[in-house]
């Protein structure tokens, strides 16, 4: 009988292998696809791409291979190391043998070795699985991994519990018709626009609670901020004083994803020249407070009353840098007629809530708030937007035996690495955008 | 202007904060829902739940309170702490006063506050978000939390990248009508039944991958064993010497798993008292060998010759914990005409494949196995299969433009929870399950 008790040592060096101990002269073994090949007189430089960066690697003219080395070729290479401050991490291989472990079908479609791609965004998308193989591109994606892990270790020191929740539901939480439907077994079904009953219903059972999960809006908007699917950070908190603990709790969480990105991230932030806000202190201003300061400011006519234009958003986010040199500004108090049936009216005036939206450089990119817990004003609101409260037992049953006051946010993973890499167009922050007219790769 | 700049102190006490040096006498303020009432001669015992677990609070005949307290009530109870052996967490609070933060609107349906509920798991799905509160029920999922934990965390030490793929797609990449389907602004779409190419995709970026990601299969079996709706845990390597290396970072990242559980969630192993696997070496057998083992050992006829019944995984299961004391069995090489399109035959004998399923206690709940990367070999596989390649561009893209040898698996994350708390239906480990009859809650 054989049997396996884990990881190997397979002789394979990794970067931070070579440079842990300082850069000392040896022999090593290294994966990684060719990257770029550079013929210059008398050697050869080799790119080899592996998950830690770009390696150059050095052929001499009378070193012989016994294949002619190809871009997208995947190779085992044996070489000695030998320090050279103007090669990526301070060092180069120069290449005693190489093994080729695979070879491409075709030449690269594009020049993926380029610093800056320099292609258009449809082309960056048509081509995704090999555009994405290119340094910057895929630091992005580095960062956005750094995101969801900087707010799943924070809310983890805060004692919340991470739940996995449907996507496919019976009903439509978020209300509006911005929702996929399908057969399930006989029945209808939907598509999770938010996790937000479940998360709910969670705070019930563990006080505190988040999720990072896919969200699907069937939206026909075709704008620069605006996907089918994207990534939903949300956390859900009981035992809240006020909806003000839910942005002191972010707030927090930001700081803390920020220094992770600092620590950790730093070759990504290099690479893209990315410079972290610092957060010390978060503004906060009312929604009509603000909406009257951007008309005054920049002599605006207001045009939708009860809801922010992405214009004004933008002015808010200028504003806001200008006065107060922050980034982020949250804006609270939303008028009820635009918050869904669960959010907590203002007991000082019911025509706001207790709700809010963080604007990042002049984009929502959050948008949260308490929400009712007591039964009969739940179904009060219900009844007054013409809801069924019987259609909404299932939910209702954590508000009739008794909920803690509790509140919560969700933020679009996508549109904040946006905007913290200084990106015009979400697409570039998703992996492999879904919108009205892309739905491949 | 307001500002925020992160928490505040709020005075509010945990269980750790009042263990932490040594329990001392001392006056605290706590939140938490009541559990329990049980009226003593004398007394009134009130058990509150929180998320940290039950605390022990005692309220004197002669304290009285503004309001009665009943069960679903939440709390803000100020009190003294005093040691008490008998109480969970070896102290209670002697209550000095109670703010009710709110109040249900009905007796609870069930009692939540037992031990074992000892309802049947109908029920337990109909009022989920109730029943999710007993103290045993939600521990469940506490665990499910630390593996998913364990999972990432081990991942994140190998250099693996998290990636969230989507799950909207145009193809179906297991193949099978097992599939959900929607229309997508006029066109067909797919809820993915794994991430399969996605990930195989980003191998091609950042060599070793992991998504922990909800899957949707429109199967119609309804067995204690299948969900419509779970959660995957996939990664992808790529520079495999062998499909070994696969089943060797799995057999590491488990064991991994239970050293976490171990220190992290004992409390919640108690609760259950589930004792962990302990993990030294896995056994490794190949699916042909196995298949004859069982049907000779047993005196069982085979009935299917390419694929593993439920029944003869369990006896695998059973055979493996008799013999070799192990709860885990890798079974592999399974036949080529099982196993799907894009996995590498064996070239030893092209009618198995580079491929594996782990058993663990006799229920298969990770299907793995070396891809092909080869484009010529890939086109080949397909066009044997009758698939068109010219179908599949945006896949075959990576293979075109060169791919380490590489390879991956999915676990089932609800599965490996069931198996490792001895649940007898999946549907007791999954939070908000979805099967051929329940859609809802």
């Amino acid at each position: 009988m054989e049997f396996l008790n884990g990881i190997k040592e397979d002789g394979i060096s990794e970067v931070a292998d070579i440079l842990k101990n300082g850069l000392k002269e040896q022999v090593i073994v290294m994966n990684g696809a060719v990257h770029k090949i550079a013929d210059m007189s008398g050697f050869t430089f080799i790119t080899l791409r592996n998950r830690e960066g770009l390696i150059q690697c050095i052929k001499d003219a009378d070193t012989q291979f016994a294949e002619e080395l190809k871009e997208g070729m995947t190779l085992k290479v044996k070489g000695t190391v030998k320090q050279e401050p103007r090669a990526p991490f301070g060092f180069e291989i120069r290449l005693h043998n190489v093994e080729v472990l695979s070879r491409p079908a075709a030449p690269m479609p594009l020049p993926i070795h380029k610093w800056k791609l320099g292609t258009s965004l449809e082309t960056k998308l048509e081509l995704r699985p090999i555009v994405l193989r290119n340094i910057r591109e895929r630091s992005k994606f580095k960062i956005q991994e750094g995101i969801v892990r900087g707010f799943r270790d924070f809310l983890f020191t805060q004692s919340f519990t991470e739940i996995h929740t449907p996507k496919i539901v019976a009903g439509n939480a978020e209300g509006g018709a911005n929702v996929f439907k399908f057969e399930y077994f006989g029945k209808k079904a939907f598509l999770t626009q938010s996790p937000q009953f479940y998360k709910q219903m969670m705070v019930g059972v563990f006080d505190r609670v988040f999720e990072t999960a896919p969200v699907f809006r069937a939206e026909k908007h075709n704008t620069t901020r605006h996907i089918n699917e994207y990534t939903s950070l949300d956390f859900e908190m009981g035992y809240i004083d006020s909806f003000e603990d839910i942005m002191a709790m972010e707030t927090e969480m930001l700081k803390y994803v920020f220094k992770l990105l600092n620590t950790q991230y730093q070759a990504e932030l290099k690479r893209l020249n990315i410079q972290l806000p610092e957060i010390e202190n978060i503004p906060v201003i009312r929604f009509d407070e603000v909406k009257q300061l951007v008309a005054e400011k920049y002599n605006r006519k207001m045009k939708t009353p009860n809801d922010l234009e992405p214009e004004e958003e933008a002015l808010i986010g200028e504003y806001f840098k200008e006065e107060y040199g922050s980034d982020f500004v949250f804006v609270t108090h939303y008028p009820s007629k635009k918050r869904p049936f669960y959010a907590m009216d203002d007991p000082e005036n019911s025509k706001y809530t207790l709700s809010f939206d963080l604007l990042y450089k002049g984009l929502e990119i959050t948008t949260g708030g308490q929400r009712i817990h007591s039964y009969e004003e739940q179904c009060n609101k219900m009844i007054e937007r013409a809801m069924e409260p019987s259609e909404f037992e299932d939910y209702l049953m954590i508000h009739k035996y008794g909920m803690p006051p509790h509140g919560g946010l969700g933020i679009g993973l996508e549109r904040l690495t946006m905007k913290l890499l200084d990106e015009q167009n979400v697409r570039e922050t998703t992996l492999f955008p879904r919108d009205v007219n892309r739905l491949e790769p």
